[in-house]
C-alpha cells in the first residue's frame, strides 16, 4: 500500500506538449520505483472537443473541461501545466500561481520577455514551485557532460559553440502562420529555439556577461494562410502574401562569467539540419560534442595524462552507466527517446513539488534566458556589445 | 464513453521484459487514439515480493500473485505474456494457450528448439493468437527498409549481412551464470541474439534455404558464481572455475530462396560493439545499412535514375515521415527509444488479438528461426552445407 | 620531343613549404600530360647546409645557395617561391617582382597586413604573375562545392560557418616560440589560420562587407624557449615565462555582399579538433559541409524536386568524377593527400605563368584577406560592426 | 655528393600501375632523405606510342621501347616492374628473374594460381628480391594496427572481418570486358580484390588454416563489347550478350592458426560501397576498424585498465605520429593519398633491393594468397571445410 502523497495534475492546453506532459506524468510510477510521490491526472482544459475526449479516454484524466479556469481552480489540482499558446501563458500561469499551485510552463514561459518577467515575479511572490520545459537538459549524456565539466575533466573551459537549426521555416511557400508574426508569437527563433541552446550553455558553463548579436529574416514574404493552415502547409505561386515580422536567424558572440568565449547561431529557415540542437564545448583538457539529432551519442575528447590512449574523439553511446538511462532500458547502446526525456523532466519537477525544493530549470532560469535575449536584442539594434543584466523584477 | 473491447492482460515473470510489456500495454491508449481495443492490467505473477509490489503500486496491475497458474487461469485475462525464464516457457505458454488465451512469449519462445516447436504446435491446435518478442522489427526505419525493399527501390537483392554483437560475455572474469550453460540457457548466442539478426533477415528478404555454419567458445572457463551472481559480476583470479557449455560465437553463410547470398555473425564475447544488432542489404539498385546502436538513423544508397543526385550513402534520421514514429514525437530527427518499440510491438500484437487476425511475428516465425538454427547446428557438426527445412510439427 | 616552354624555378627558404612546392613542381610533368609548360629546378636558397644538400641531392635542384639574392637574380629563374619566415617576405618578394619574376608567396604574404599591401602593390606595378598558398581551395571536393554553389543547386545562400581549429598552441607548457609574439609573427590565429577559413568563404560566396569581431588569448604566459625550442617543445613547471602577445582565438560575425550571413571562429589553443579547417554553407535549396580533417569527403544535402530521394546528408567520397582527382588516382573513394593539393596549386599557378594570365588566388586575394582582417581588428577594438574596405594601395 | 648506389628502374606495361610505380620511384629521393639508394628511370616498355612518349617526356625515363625484352635485358636495369596484363606476367617475370633483376609484380602476380606458383619458384631459384603490390599494407594506420596487435594491446584476437566491395561490375549493362572472362582474367573477385583483403589478414593475424567458401555470379550475361570497350562502357538493351565466366561474389568463413575466427566477403557487383577494402579486428582487450574509403582514419576501441576513459570507439586521424606519415606532411589530421602509399611501397621494396634483404610482401606472400584461394576454390566445389596447404613448389 503506497503511502506516497498523490500530486493532482491539471493541464491547460492539450496540444503536443500538453499531451506529452500528461503521458509522461502517468509513466513515472512504473519507471521510478524510488519516487516520493504518486500522480493523479485530475483535469485537462482545452477548447477542442476531440482533445478533451482523448484526454479522458486515451490518457486517463478524470475529467476534461473547456474553461482553463476550472483547471486552475480545481481543489484536487496541485500542479498546473501551462501548455496553451504562448500569448495566453501570462494570464493562466499567474492565476495558477496565485491559486497556490505549482506551475510548469512550456518555454518561453511568457509570450514576450516582459511577460516572462511578470510571470516569474508573480510565482515568486506566490511562493510556488515552478518548472520550465528546457527538456534537453535531461538527456542522460547532457547530464553526463555537465558532470564531466563540473569535475574538471575538461580543464578550464575556453570556448563554446551552441546552435539550434531547424527546417520548419525553410520552405518559402510555407504559409505565414502565427509563428512568423511578432504580434502573435513574439520574437522569432530567439524565443522559439535559440532559447534552448542558450539554456544548455547556462546549465553547462554558467552565466553569460556580454553579448554581440545580429539577426536576419531570410524569407520576408510568405503566402497568406487560408483557414486552418499552418507553416507546414504550402501556398501557391501567385497567392497573396504578407510580411514576416520576426527573425528567421539569430547569431551571437558572447563572454561567459567564467572567462570562456562563445558563439551561438539559430535558424528556422535552413536546409540540412533537421533538429540540430547542438553544442561543442572546449576546455584546456578536453572537448565534448552533442547533437539532439543523435541524442544517444556524445563525442568525447579527453587529454590522456599518461599518453596511453590513441588520440581522437570517442563516440560514447548512452546506456545505463549514465544518469536516468537505466530506468528505461538496461545495458549499453539501447536508445531512449524524446518522450522519455519528458518523463525525466516531470520526475524531477514533481519530486521538487513533493519535497518543496525549488526546481531547476524553473521560471528563474527562464528569466535568465530573457535577460540574455534582451541584451541580445539591444545589441542587434546598437551594433555594439551589450552587458547582460538580469531583468528580474525585484 | 469508449466502446472498445477491453483486453485483460496477465503477465508471468516480472523481470525487465515483463515490466517492459506491462508499461507498454499501459501506454497504448495515450499514444494510439485510433486503437480498436483498450487494455486492463489484470494480474501479474512473480515469486519475488518486491516485483509484485511494483506491479501493483508502480505499474498498476489490479493484483499480483506468486503462482503463474493463477495468471493463466484468471477469467479476466485475455492475453498472457510469458516473460519467465526460458526453460519455464513451455509449461506456461502451453497452459495459457490451452486456456484459450492469446499468448506472447519473449524469444526464443522455447528454451530449446524442440520446446519452441511444441509450444507453436500447442498454440496452433488451440487456435490462439500468438506473438514473439522480435521487437527490432518495429523500429520505424526497419519498417521503412522493408517498404523500400518490397517496393523494388533496391532492385534485386544480391547479398545481405546480418550481425548481433554484444559485450555482455566479453569479460573473462565474468561469472559462469546460467547464460553460459547449455542445460540452463539452451544454446548460446545462436538462441540468445543471433535469432534477432536472422529474424530481421526473414522479414526483409524471406526464407533462407541453405546454410553453412560454424561456432566457437572463446572463453572456455569462467569463475563459478557465488550466491546471486550474474554474468555482470566478476570473479577473482584464483577462484574456482567451471566450463562454459554453449557457444560465444556463431557464423554462417546462407542462400536465400530469392537467390540472394548472405552472411551472419554473432558474438557475446566481443569488445567494441555494445549492442550492434545490424544489417547491410545490397541490391542491384541500392543499399541500406541499419544498426540498433543508432536506431534512429539509416544509411541509404539509391541509384539515381537521372544522375542528378551526388553519389554516396545518405544518413536518414527517423521522423514522423516513417511508420509509427509520429505517434511518439512529431517532426524530424527527434529520437524514439527502446521502450517505444515495445509499445509498437504491443499495439500491433493486441490489435491482432482484438481483430482475431494472426500476428506476425508469432510462434510460427519463432519456428522459422529454430528451423534455421537446427540446420545451422547440423552444419556446425557436419562441416557441410545443410538445407533449411521447417521443423514445424504437423 | 617536348616543345613546351621550361619555367625555371627558384625557391627561397627550404623549410616544409619550400620543400613541398619544389617536390610538387617536379611532379607536374608526370601527372598532367596536358600541361603547357615544363619545369626546371634551378636554384634553392637557404642558410642551413643540410637543407641545401637535400635540395640538390634529394629534390634535384641544379644548385643551392646561401644568399636569397642569388635566387632572385638568377637569369634562369622565371618563378620565385618565397617560403622564408614571414617577416622576410616583403624584401624578397618585392625584389623578385622587381626583377621581373613571377612570385609565389606562402600566406600571409606579408608579415603584417601593411607588408602584404606593399608587396601586392609592388608586384602589380611590376606586372608579374603572383600566387599565394591558400592551398585548400584546390581540394577536389572544395572545387566541386564551388561549382554546386555557382550552378545554383544550393539556391540563394543564407548563411555560412567557417572555422579553423588547430591544437598546435593547446599545451600551456608549450614554449613561447616566435608564433606567440606579435613582433615576430605578426598577429596570431587571425594571420596564421583564420585567413584560410576566410579565403575559402571569399572563393565560395564572394566579398564580406561588414564584420563584428572579437579575440582572446587563453594562455597568457608560456615558458621561455631555450636554444632551438619551438612551440612543440615543452617547458617545465617553474621555468621562467614570458607574455604571449598575439591572439589564441578569433571570432567574427559577418555580412556578405550577396546578403548571406556568416560566422567565423579560429583557435590554436583548442583540444579536440586537430586540423579542423571546415565550412558549412546553407542555401534555400541545400547545404554542404566539408572539413580538411576528412578532405576526401563532403556532406551534401540537396532538396529533391520530385521528392523521391530520402532526406538527409549524403556522404560523398572524392573520386575521379571531381576536378583534378583523376590525375592522381582513378575510380571512386581512393584518397588524394596534402602533397597532391600542392601539385594542383602549382599546376594552376605555373599554367598562369606560362600563359600570362593572372592567377587566383594571387596577391590581390591576399589583400582581400588583410582588408577583412583590418576591419576585424578595428571591430575588436571598437566593439562595433565595421565596414570591410579594400586597403589595396592605389 | 651522393654516394648512394643508383638502382636502375625498368617498367613493363605503362598503364595506371606502371605509371604509378614510376612516378613513385621518382619521388623517393625528395621524401626520404634517409634512403640508402638513389633511383634512375632507365627504360619503359609499352606497345602504345603515347604511353612511351609520356614515359620519357612526362615521367623522365631515359628511353621507352616497344618490346618488353629490351627492358628485361637492359644492362642498366636492376629492378623490373611487371605491370603488364596479368596473363603476360609469367613470361616477363620469369625472364626478369632469370636475368638476375629484382622483380616487382602487381598482384595477383600470376594470371592463375598456378602461374603465381611458377613465378615464385623461378624467382626463388634465381635468388632475386621480389615484391608484390599489396599496397594497402602501407597505409600508416594499417601499420599502426599491426603494431597495436603485435604489442598485445588488443589481447588475444578472437575474430576478424575482412571485405573488399567495389562497384566496378555493378552495372548490368556494363560490357563483357576481359575482367569477366575466366580465360582472360583468371578468377573474378577472388583474384582481383579479395586477395587484398586476405593479404591484410595474413599480415595482421598470420596464416589461415581452414576455410569454408562460396561464390556467386549475380550478373550472368552482359552486352558484348564493341572495339575498345571496357566494363566502364555500357551496352544498350537488345545488344547481343555473352556469358560471364568468373565470380562476382565470394564469401568465406575461416580459422586462423592463432585460434581466431574470421569471415571474408567480396563483390564487384555491389551498389553502395565504392572502394570498401576494410577490416574489423576484435580481441579480448580491444577492437580496430579500418576502411580504405577513409584511409586516413581508424576506429580504435581499447579496454581501459583504470576505467578512466569513456567507453566507445575513438576516431583516430592519421598524422605524423604514425609510421611514414610525417614524410609527406607534418602534424595531425592532414591526409596522405593513394599515390603516397605507392611511394612507401617502393621505398620499402627498393630498400630491400639495395640491402639484399627479402622484401615482404614478396612473391612468397603472393603464394600464401593463392594457397588460400586454392583451398577456397576446393571448398566452393565440395561445400565442405578445406585445409589451407601451401601450394608453393619445392
Amino acid at each position: 500500500m503506497s503511502t506516497r502523497p498523490v500530486l493532482g495534475i491539471g493541464v491547460v492546453g492539450f496540444g503536443w506538449m500538453g499531451q506529452a506532459h500528461s503521458r509522461s506524468a502517468a509513466r513515472i510510477a512504473s519507471l521510478f520505483p524510488e519516487r516520493v510521490f504518486d500522480t493523479a491526472l485530475v483535469v485537462c482544459g482545452d477548447n477542442v472537443a476531440e482533445r478533451r475526449e482523448q484526454a479522458v479516454s486515451g490518457v486517463g484524466f478524470r475529467e476534461a473541461v473547456e474553461d482553463w479556469r476550472a483547471v486552475v481552480d480545481h481543489p484536487d489540482v496541485d500542479v498546473v501545466y501551462v501548455t496553451a499558446p504562448n500569448m495566453m501563458h501570462e494570464e493562466i500561469a499567474i492565476a495558477a500561481a496565485e491559486a497556490g499551485k505549482a506551475v510548469f510552463c512550456e518555454k518561453p514561459v511568457g509570450g514576450t520577455p516582459d511577460q516572462t518577467v511578470r510571470i516569474e515575479a508573480a510565482a515568486r511572490r506566490a511562493g510556488v514551485i515552478t518548472g520550465v520545459g528546457y527538456n534537453y537538459r535531461w538527456a542522460p549524456l547532457v547530464q553526463h557532460a555537465k558532470a564531466l565539466i563540473e569535475s574538471g575533466r575538461l580543464g578550464e573551459i575556453t570556448n563554446y559553440r551552441g546552435r539550434f537549426f531547424s527546417m520548419y521555416g525553410a520552405d518559402p511557400m510555407g504559409l505565414l502562420s502565427w509563428r512568423f508574426l511578432v504580434d502573435e508569437a513574439g520574437y522569432g527563433v530567439s524565443s522559439d529555439i535559440l532559447s534552448h541552446a542558450v539554456d544548455l550553455a547556462h546549465m553547462l558553463l554558467g552565466p553569460i556577461t556580454e553579448v554581440s548579436g545580429t539577426r536576419e529574416t531570410f524569407i520576408r514574404e510568405r503566402p497568406l494562410p487560408k483557414a486552418g493552415g499552418t507553416h507546414y502547409d504550402r501556398g501557391q505561386p501567385g497567392d497573396p502574401t504578407g510580411e514576416v515580422t520576426n527573425e528567421d536567424y539569430a547569431a551571437a558572440m558572447v563572454r561567459f562569467a567564467n572567462g570562456a568565449r562563445g558563439t551561438f547561431e539559430s535558424s528556422r529557415a535552413i536546409i540540412g539540419p533537421e533538429s540540430q540542437m547542438a553544442f561543442d564545448v572546449y576546455g584546456t583538457k578536453g572537448a565534448l560534442r552533442w547533437n539532439l539529432e543523435t541524442m544517444n551519442e556524445m563525442q568525447v575528447f579527453l587529454v590522456d595524462d599518461d599518453g596511453r590512449a590513441p588520440r581522437g574523439y570517442t563516440t560514447v553511446y548512452a546506456g545505463d552507466r549514465y544518469p536516468y538511462h537505466g530506468h528505461f532500458v538496461p545495458g549499453d547502446a539501447n536508445a531512449i527517446g524524446y518522450e522519455d526525456l519528458k518523463v525525466i523532466e516531470n520526475y524531477e519537477f514533481l519530486t521538487a513539488v513533493a519535497t518543496g525544493e525549488q526546481h531547476r530549470p524553473g521560471f528563474s532560469e527562464a528569466v535568465d534566458y530573457v535577460s540574455f535575449q534582451s541584451a541580445w536584442l539591444r545589441s542587434c539594434e546598437s551594433g555594439a556589445w551589450e552587458t547582460v543584466n538580469s531583468i528580474r523584477q525585484d
